[in-house]
């Protein structure tokens, strides 16, 4: 027997009939002689209704309010689900944040959970009952419902599995397991048997998004055992596991891409300390969410060039807050482009080997892709190329790190 | 300055452009120096859809989840006024059925108001802060969330009021008030100014509906002064008070009418005693609403006729349970007619003046209108008639009971 807390995403959610496929995997683990306790998102486009209504109602609502109003597509899919397992003949209901209850943080709108009382819980699941909980929600200590932020969901799931010492948490989305990469751009892209908690971390953030990077980042933390998996199929999904789980590590876990950067070159700027604080600091302040930062050397004319990349929705902000500070700066000019795409190679394994980033760089020049900047982590190499390239890289390096699926 | 509860109906909350005027309406009210608690229902339409999402996932889902999922409606535009209310400049917030508390009875589904616990909410309103409280919806001892089944928004307004010692508890809804008939059949319809429970509650059993007859048996329980009014207009509405507060009581409040019945009756009954008991009994347990009852004089054949009317949607039912205990009664034939109306007149004034059902007798003999059936209380005479003459019927009492507004 096996504690298992399983999460359904919003596409899993949509609509009764989804619900009722729900509540049928629910049974088969409960029939596998397993204690259940499952967390639902609301149904696909809902929250985004809901948080419509209150941008209507104010643009900047108030978010103890904003979370009475969201929290309730999630209120909705615990009680049909409850519903739905009954009339399958199991025992099952629901329980809110606030009743089970879910202590987060009153930061409204983006709370953390704190604790997760799980007496009603495992007293339930030991009387044979599924505890279905909503996910994205809890109550602070004031008595108000919070919400943990979008996506939040799959972060209920892995507290929640943490809490009842779950022996694994399975979060069910629309895609079946990680691949090596997008299968839509390589189709001989590998679904993953097993992936390290970093490594699914830097590729979250680098847009290979099938986990919400926080609830990744508590898996790790509490050692949660995560299984991403189709709702949709049967097939075994991607063990996301402690590295010490994984006996034959492959070098690169994957490659992954982003379209949604734009790079802005400053021109001529004067090449004195302090300069790069007085050009970051401004854009830090507006909400800028500056990625990559590459300063060229700089010449014997006292000036340098610095090259950053930001996301494309804020690239016009960007550009604004530049352009105010161009007499504080004194810098020559500004350039963007945003037409261009980060490719990452994401691997636990570049730890212990050397010429991982030269092989990624010697497999884009033979095809004659520039590369315009370079970050790096400890297990992560990240460049950016001109977006027309970006199907091709990603399948250039695919080959080169030997991730091909055998034909 | 009065304490003042604000209770609005599903179409005036239909959106958040309308949500927005019921803020404003709440303003003005707050402006005039009053404290303010307001009551909502969910928007129009958004309970079907959730009764209909539980309906599809089991036809006999557990009241317990099934008010989980139904509460949420209220939840959201408690949430929504309360962010429209703040962005007016005002302070609110909203109070959820198990915030306040609202303590009810365990019947899921259906439950009733045993306590409101004020003291959150006087206080919050003597701070100068709006109380925004969903409708409908409570918690029972247990912790969970409960509703007070269909329409039940006007109870909690009036709950509310009660708790509160309210001074007055305006219920918004989409007409203007409480008529002496409907306009749309007696153009000359008067909108009364004052109405007694009593009269209401008649009213409302006849097929009136402006407020839920709960409701108005609470507010005359606790003595509530309840005044019905529009939310798209600013004419005032009509109060609905004690007897003692209308000192020129009418004769007549109003004039109902009910197309909803259908007539049954059950030929050759052997005239003995119990035989009523033996048809009304088996009707009883089928859950049938048996509404006027006649029985006609028995003749020396020792049988006598029955004659009463049900719901139309119980007709089919109603037959069925008859047809099954023939055996047992012994009647010769059974006749049904569902083109027949109930028309009513209303009034407490009645009490004290003889000769009241003799002026509707004899003006719907005037236009050769026959009568197939008569029942009275103390303050109200109902007749069945051919559907075909409700509007004929409504018209000539109006006039006889000098109704019509001057021209």
């Amino acid at each position: 027997m096996a504690r298992i807390v399983m999460k359904f995403g919003g596409t899993s959610m949509a609509g009764i009939e989804r619900i009722r496929g729900v509540a049928a995997r629910v049974k088969a683990e409960v029939e596998r002689g397993n204690e259940v306790a499952v967390v639902v998102s609301a149904m696909a486009g809902e929250t985004d209704r809901l948080v419509g209504f209150c941008r209507e109602a104010a643009p900047l609502a108030d978010p103890c309010e904003y979370d009475v109003v969201v929290a309730s597509g999630e209120q909705v899919t615990a009680g049909l689900l409850a519903i739905a397992l009954q009339s399958l003949g199991l025992k099952a209901r629901s329980w809110l944040g606030w009743q089970l209850p879910v202590h987060t943080s009153a930061a409204h709108g983006s709370a953390r959970i704190e604790d997760i009382d799980t007496v009603a819980a495992l007293a339930a699941m030991a009387g044979g009952m599924v505890v279905v909980m909503p996910g994205f929600q809890g109550v602070d200590a004031a008595g108000r419902i919070t919400t943990l932020g979008r996506g939040g969901s799959d972060t209920s799931a892995v507290a929640l599995a943490a809490a009842l010492k779950a022996d694994r948490c399975d979060i069910y989305t629309d895609v079946d397991g990680v691949y090596t990469t997008d299968p839509r751009i390589v189709p001989r892209a590998r679904k993953l048997d097993r992936i390290t908690y970093e490594e699914m971390l830097e590729l979250a953030s680098v847009g290979a998004k099938v986990l919400q990077t926080r609830s990744v980042e508590l898996a790790m933390k509490e050692k949660v055992r995560v299984q991403v998996l189709s709702s949709f199929s049967d097939v075994p999904g991607t063990m996301v596991v402690d590295e010490d789980e994984i006996v034959e590590q492959e070098l690169i876990a994957g490659v992954a891409y982003n379209r949604n950067e734009a790079k802005v070159t400053v021109i001529g700027v004067p090449d004195r300390p302090g300069v790069v604080a007085a050009i970051f600091g401004p854009l830090a302040e507006a909400n800028v969410n500056v990625d990559m930062i590459v300063q060229n050397i700089a010449h014997t004319t006292r000036k340098t060039d610095v090259t950053f990349t930001v996301p494309r929705t804020e690239l016009v902000l960007s550009l604004d807050v530049l352009a105010r500070i161009r007499g504080d700066i004194g810098y020559e000019e500004v350039l963007s482009d945003d037409a261009v795409a980060k490719i990452s190679v994401v691997g636990v394994g570049m730890r212990s080997h050397a010429g991982v980033a030269v092989t990624m760089f010697k497999a884009l020049a033979d095809r004659g892709i520039n590369i315009q900047a370079i970050t790096t982590s400890e297990i992560k190499v990240s460049v950016l190329i001109a977006e027309e390239y970006t199907e091709l890289a990603v399948r250039v390096l695919h080959t080169a790190y030997g991730l091909d699926a055998a034909a």
